[in-house]
């Protein structure tokens, strides 16, 4: 009985797109009103599949209360309310996309989850525009 | 032309997560306030992806009146507005998890189908808690 | 510069709607399916409105954070996860209607707020059906 | 890094089912209430996902700007606002069902989007009734 | 303890914004898009608000059964999968814009409820164009 | 004919809530979170709500084309994708919480419409917390 389990949690973060291996006109040409050198933000929606096996005795695939909490804890607390580009360690040198934000997520929950476990992540930055870690196909 | 379409259907259904072969503490301790021997309740959300060929007549995968009359009479009867602990066969000697549930909406819908349909359900139990059945990986 | 901020929260709750003093098929016309003796239950969205005078120190009318502590504390604490006929003093003799709690929780929060504020709660039994307290016209 | 990308745009369109080789009764029984000769419409939500490498200059799989574009420009200016089986092309021989106005659009698409992009859309025709293609399954 | 109630309901229909007093090119300058004379469509979404007394017995102001299906019958029935402008009586000779839309599901409304009820529609035609009549202010 | 009528907008931006009159650890105890330094940034959804006639002519209290237009250029030209602080003058000296923003939006938008119709504003921060002004009571 493998089964998907989803939970759903958000964060508040400014941030700047921004390359700085490219010129201030480049970059403003890519990255158009993102590239805000004072920065913008976003309500961060994050959804977190996890896919196992349906445990016999608690009837979960996992505990949505510690799927939660290692949320909280790791990604939560790191990115919510900061300035993604100053105040994390994750995206000094990396390009806060939507992708890339996705990607560090991704990685992190896979240090602190089961290996047993696959985990795929959904990053809504606005309600349009959206991404998903790893890749559909 | 393979297409697959969805339909969202809800229920209203109180429950108690609770396994009988534990004692009394380690239910509150594994399933906390979820374990409250008077029950509590939901709004599911049940979402219902059907995958097969356009029938070139119709231009239809399979109309969707008749498949929300199927998920009415064999799903919404059974769990709308009941107790799933105590109203329902299937969660007799099963723990109502959203993960059991939505194994068990699979199977009734499965033997209701035909069976060139793929079928695969999602069950919200809360906006931020839902599962997937068949897994996605 | 008065101004009216709102705080969304939710609980989950099982409640059944019947009359005591009402005859059993009385009370199964009156109330239908939400008089299963078993209980059913919804996901309630409670929507808090507080009316008042921006501070100019704090740019605020109420800090958020403290008037989400107050719901969380006085009602959800009470409510949720809960069998409102079985597990709350406000519902043993009272029909836990949508209108009736609403009335509930407003009275509550109004002996926990300041007297200067206005409050009025809208409460979700399911995303069609709601209501607001005190009324609207 | 392989990630999918995925941008929602909507449109409002009126339409009607009909099979011009079936009778009017037939179109009848088969449609119901869509086969109503002066048509009912929809705001129909499009979402598209776009699955490719992130680019190490921008960090981007695709710019949104771009994908948004070229759906405005392709999809929207075509169906916006229009009578699906009077105003367009595409469904002057087609019946405009959910499933076939998905294919039309994931096949504009293919040929907008470079090839080395997996394309795939959901199309919702309501909250309740929606289609995805590439099929799922 | 007077209270107001909420029931959500939603219909698809066609319609044409066009005055047959003007020119069809004042018609085109002023409706632009919504002037298509093949006409466009929505999904309607319906929230009629009915304010009261709390009745002793039920707990209720009003029956949500009793006000859906006034609402079925009288609204949905009529409006439902209908081309506003050719299908029904109402919009004959008056331009179905949003605006009076609500007014005449205000006054069809205001025929079937008892007068002692306060009664108030929204009516969305998209997700971020709505109206409310009677005016708030 | 009175009518409102409700056009519903976003902008992305950042901002820190600070009382520069005000200790750092006074900021910090006040504001929390929101006080980073870095700034944190939110998806506000603004909703403005117009009050006034039908217009016999065009059926319209406003034309949701024009309401919009004024929308974009008033207020979405100032603060999409901006820091609230650093990149606007209305908050170099206003401290920008949700209360203040609301406030300013409903100022720039009074003074743009005609004095006939009457306005409001909601504001959400998050989905969660959102403020109306004028008051509602």
């Amino acid at each position: 009985m493998r089964v998907s389990v989803f939970r759903k949690e958000h964060f508040n973060a400014a941030h700047r797109l921004h390359n700085p291996s490219l010129s201030d006109s480049e970059n403003k040409e890519l990255f158009g009103k993102c590239n805000n050198p004072n920065y913008h933000g976003h309500n961060y929606e994050l959804v977190v599949r996890v896919t196992g096996e349906i445990d016999p005795v608690s009837g979960y695939v996992i505990d949505m209360k510690v799927l939660s909490k290692i949320i909280n804890e790791k990604i939560l607390h790191k990115f919510d309310h900061k300035n993604l580009n100053l105040d994390t360690q994750e995206f000094k040198n990396l390009n806060p996309t939507a992708e890339n934000i996705a990607v560090v997520i991704y990685q992190i929950l896979s240090d602190e989850l089961d290996k047993h476990y696959n985990i795929k992540v959904w990053l809504y930055e606005t309600e349009r525009n959206f991404v998903e870690y790893p890749a559909a196909d």
